[in-house]
C-alpha cells in the first residue's frame, strides 16, 4: 500500500477498494457503490448517530422531490445552491408542469410541513432528524465519501423553538451530542463558527466540526445551523404563545454525512489498512485456528468453533476463520479490514489453558486464561477504543501550530492547521486567505483566551484556525 | 372514525391522519409525509424484514440515478418502464449530456457491478439486499404506501448463482422468507405465480405476494422473480466454471415495498383504530395510573413509575402515560395508535396487589398479580400475536370462494377473492378477466389440486386466483 501520510490520495482510494469499503467503477461521475462491507461500517456507525439522537429527537422522513416553486422561497437559500441542484423535468415522455429539485438539503421539504405542524406554544418544540440521499451537481472534482452528485447518507436534523434563547440552547446541545458521537468514533475535532461569508445560506451562524486528514487538509464532518426566524418568515411558521399572541418560531438544522466515515477511514487507517474502533467494526474479533499437524487438527478446530460460538452468544461480532489459507495470509487480511482483535489458538495454548490475543493497534500480543476470556476481549475493547483516539489526538495537537507571525504561518500550512488570533475584520481574513491561500475555518467555539490580530494586531482578538481544506 | 368494511378507503385516509402515519399535505401529488409515529411502525417492520435478511443476504447500497445508456439495454426490461421513469435533465443550469432515470428498480444500475464482481464460480452464489426510495411516474390516483411516486422503503435483493436450478432454489428461499415475514406482521396471503402477461419485464417468471383488503380488493405486497440468464447476457455477467468454461450466470430479484405497511394498518385496523402485533408496535405497553382522589395519588403514581422503569430496563417499548387527560380518553388515544396491552393502576388495584391487564384485541380485562406482570405480559403478547394472524385469516379465508361456475364468481366478486381451476390458456383467463372487470392473479404455488378449467372445461387444470386488484 502507499504509505498514508506521504500519498494520502493514493492510500485513500486503494483502500476503499482493497477493503471493501466503495467501488468506484459505477459509471456516472460523483456516484459510488457501497459494498457489503463498507455499508456494514455504515450500519454501524449510523446506529450510533441514531442512538445519541434517539435520546430527545424523532426520527420522520420527508420526499426527495421538491417542487420549483418552494425551492425558490428563500432568497438566500436558492442563491447558495441554484448552480448545483439536480432538476427532474419529465415523467416518462412528458414534461413536468413543475419541475422538481432533487434536494440538496431538506429545509424547502420539511418547513411547509412544520408550518402545518405547528399551531401553538404546546407544539413546541419539535426535534425531527431524517438520514437520507441528497444531491449536488459537484463540478469540482469528486471523491468517494468526500465530495459526491449523490450523498447517500445525510442525516439531517431539524429543530422549531419558541424563542431565539431555546434555538441557542439547541446549538448547544447539538454540539454536545455531535462532540460525543465523533469522540466515540476517535476522531478529533475542531469547532468554530464559521465566518459570515462561509454560513450556511438562510442561517444567521453556522457552527462546524472540521478534522483534520493525513494530507494536512480540514475536511468539514458536520455543521450547525441558528437559523433564527428566517426560514419561519419565509415559509409562514408561526405558533400562539401563552398570551395568545403569533408569533414565529425559531430554528435550528445541524447535519452529518457520510464524510464521517471518510474520516474515520482517513485519521485511523495505516499501512496494514483500516483500523476501526470496536463499537463500529463489522467483524470485532476473528479467531484463527494454527494448525501445525493433522493429528491436533480437530482439538484445535473443536476450541475455536466453541470460543466463536460463546462470543457470538455475548453479541459479539466473530468471525472464525477455518479457512485453508496459511495464518500469515489471515492476519494480512483481516488486520486490513481493521478487526480490532485476533485470537489465535494452537496445540501449544491448549495444553496450557491459554490463548493468544493480537490487538488491532499494535500492541504486543499477549496471552491469556481460557477461562478470562470474555473478560479479557471486553477490557481489550475498551482499551482499544481509547487508545485509538489518544493516538489520534495526538497526531492532531501535532499538526496544529499557534501562530503569530505571517511567518509562522507559511511554515504552518505544510503541516496542518494554523492557530492564529483573529480580530473579525473581513479585511484582515481576507488577507492572510489569499497570501497563503488558506481558508479561516472560522472562531473557536470553546477557547476563550485573547490576543492580538496577527494581521491587524488588534488586542482582545479571538483564537481562530486558518486551513487548506478539502 | 369510518366503518373499515363500509368505507374502506375513508376509513384509511382518515387513520393515516388521526393516528399519524403518513401527512398527505405534501404539494406533489403521490409524495407523502412519515409521521415520526409511521416512520416508528417503519422502522420495527424493516429491522425485522433486515433480520430475516441478514441471516445469508447482504446489505448494500448502489446510486439512485442511472445513466440513459445503462438503463436503455434491456429491452423487455425497458418497455416496462419507459413510461414511468422520471428524467433527470439539468444540472445547475447545464443539459447533462447524459439523461439520468431516477431508478424505478435498480437491476440496471446493480448488474454492471455484478459483472465487474463475479468473475468465477467461487465468487458465487452472490445475494445482497438494500432499502431504498424508488419513483414511478405514477399516471393512476396515487394514494399513501400503495401507490406511489417515491416509494421511500423498497427493499430489494438480488442474487446471482451458478445454474438455473440454483435459482430455482433461490426463489424457494424467498418465499419461505417472505412466508414467514408476512406472517410474523399476521398478514394472510395468497402466493401465485403470476401469469405470463403480467410477470416483472425481463424475469422468466414472477411469483407473487397477495393479501386481501378490507374492501375486497387484493393488495401485491411481494414479488420474486426468476431472471435466468436474460439480465446476465444483456450485462455479460459470466464466470469461468470448475472446467474453465465461461458461463453465463442464472439471478433472481425480490422486492417488498412499504404496502407491507398499508396492509398492515389495513388487515388489522378496527374502528377504534390501529392494531399492531406487538412485534413492530412502536409503543407495546401503556401504563395508565388511574386517579380519584389527590389523597393517594403519589402512591399511583409512584407504583405506575417503578412499574414503567422495570418494563424499560427489560427492553419493552412503553410509555406511562400520566397526563392531565381523563382514563377514558388515555384508552381511546392509546387505543386509537394500536398499543397492544395497557396496564391500568389505581388504588384498589395496590390494595389488593394486582393490576389490570386490557389487550388492544378486545379481550375481556383481566387481573394479574403485581410479581407476575413480567411473565404476563410476555405471555399476553405471544397470545396477541398469533390471535392477530388467526383472526386475520379467518377474514380472509371467508373471503375467498371456490367458485365452479360462472355464477359463482359472479357472486365471489363482490365479497373478495374467486378461487378457479384454470388450464392455463391466456384466451379462457381473458375472457373471465373482461367479463367481470377481474384480474387472473395466477396459478397457486402452494395448492397442488386439479379440476376442469371454468371457461373451457379442461380436465386437469390448476387452482388459480381471480380478484378485484389495488
Amino acid at each position: 500500500m502507499p504509505v498514508k501520510e506521504e500519498d494520502f490520495s493514493e492510500w485513500y482510494n486503494e483502500i476503499l477498494q482493497t477493503a471493501e469499503i466503495m467501488d468506484v467503477r459505477y459509471p456516472v461521475k460523483g456516484l459510488y457503490v457501497w459494498f457489503p462491507f463498507g455499508f456494514a461500517i455504515r450500519r454501524y456507525v449510523y446506529d450510533l448517530l441514531r442512538s445519541l439522537l434517539d435520546r430527545d429527537h424523532e426520527e420522520a422522513l420527508f420526499p426527495l422531490l421538491i417542487p420549483k416553486s418552494e425551492f425558490m422561497k428563500e432568497a438566500e437559500h436558492i442563491k447558495g445552491f441554484e448552480n448545483e441542484v439536480y432538476w427532474v423535468t419529465k415523467g416518462g415522455a412528458n414534461e413536468l408542469d413543475v419541475p422538481l429539485v432533487l434536494r440538496p438539503t431538506s429545509e424547502t421539504a420539511i418547513y411547509p410541513i412544520f408550518k402545518l405542524w405547528i399551531r401553538s406554544h404546546a407544539d413546541l418544540p419539535i426535534k425531527i432528524y431524517q438520514i437520507v440521499n441528497t444531491f449536488r451537481y459537484e463540478t469540482k472534482h469528486t471523491r468517494p465519501l468526500i465530495r459526491l452528485r449523490e450523498i447517500t447518507s445525510f442525516k439531517e436534523a431539524h429543530t422549531a423553538h419558541t424563542t431565539w434563547e431555546e434555538a441557542e440552547k439547541q446549538v448547544k446541545d447539538a454540539i454536545k451530542l455531535y462532540k460525543e458521537f465523533f469522540t466515540r468514533l476517535g476522531i478529533p475535532h475542531l469547532i468554530t463558527r464559521r465566518p459570515e461569508w462561509d454560513k450556511f445560506p438562510g442561517a444567521r451562524y453556522t457552527i462546524a466540526f472540521d478534522t483534520l486528514m493525513p494530507d494536512g487538509r480540514t475536511l468539514q464532518i458536520g455543521t450547525i445551523h441558528n437559523l433564527g426566524e428566517n426560514f419561519a418568515r419565509t415559509f409562514e411558521i408561526r405558533y400562539e404563545d401563552p398570551e395568545g399572541e403569533q408569533r414565529y418560531v425559531n430554528q435550528t438544522c445541524y447535519g452529518i454525512s457520510e464524510r464521517c466515515i471518510a474520516a474515520l477511514i482517513s485519521v485511523h487507517g495505516d499501512d496494514k489498512g483500516l483500523v476501526l474502533p470496536p463499537e463500529v467494526a463489522p467483524v470485532q474479533v476473528v479467531i484463527v485456528p494454527i494448525i501445525f499437524s493433522d493429528e491436533r487438527r480437530e482439538e484445535v478446530l473443536d476450541a475455536a468453533r466453541s470460543l466463536f460460538e460463546e462470543l457470538k452468544e455475548e453479541g459479539l461480532r466473530v468471525v472464525l476463520d477455518d479457512s485453508d489459507e496459511r495464518p500469515g495470509a489471515k492476519y494480512y487480511k483481516w488486520e486490513h479490514k481493521g478487526v480490532p482483535l485476533r485470537v489465535e489458538i494452537g496445540p501449544r495454548d491448549l495444553d496450557e489453558g491459554v490463548y493468544t490475543l493480537a490487538r488491532r493497534d499494535g500492541e504486543p500480543k499477549y496471552r491469556v486464561r481460557r477461562e478470562d476470556i470474555l473478560d479479557e476481549i471486553r477490557d481489550a475493547f475498551s482499551d482499544l477504543g481509547m487508545c485509538i483516539l489518544k493516538k489520534a489526538e495526538d497526531v492532531f495537537r501535532m499538526r496544529i501550530m499557534t501562530c503569530t507571525t505571517l511567518e509562522d504561518v507559511e511554515k504552518a500550512t505544510k503541516k496542518g492547521v494554523s492557530r492564529i488570533y483573529w480580530c473579525g475584520k473581513p479585511d484582515c481574513a481576507h488577507e492572510i486567505e489569499e497570501r497563503f491561500d488558506l481558508s479561516l475555518l472560522g472562531v473557536s467555539e470553546e477557547e476563550k483566551d485573547r490576543g492580538a490580530c496577527i494581521i491587524c494586531g488588534s488586542e482582545d482578538s479571538r483564537v481562530s484556525y486558518l486551513a487548506r481544506t478539502f
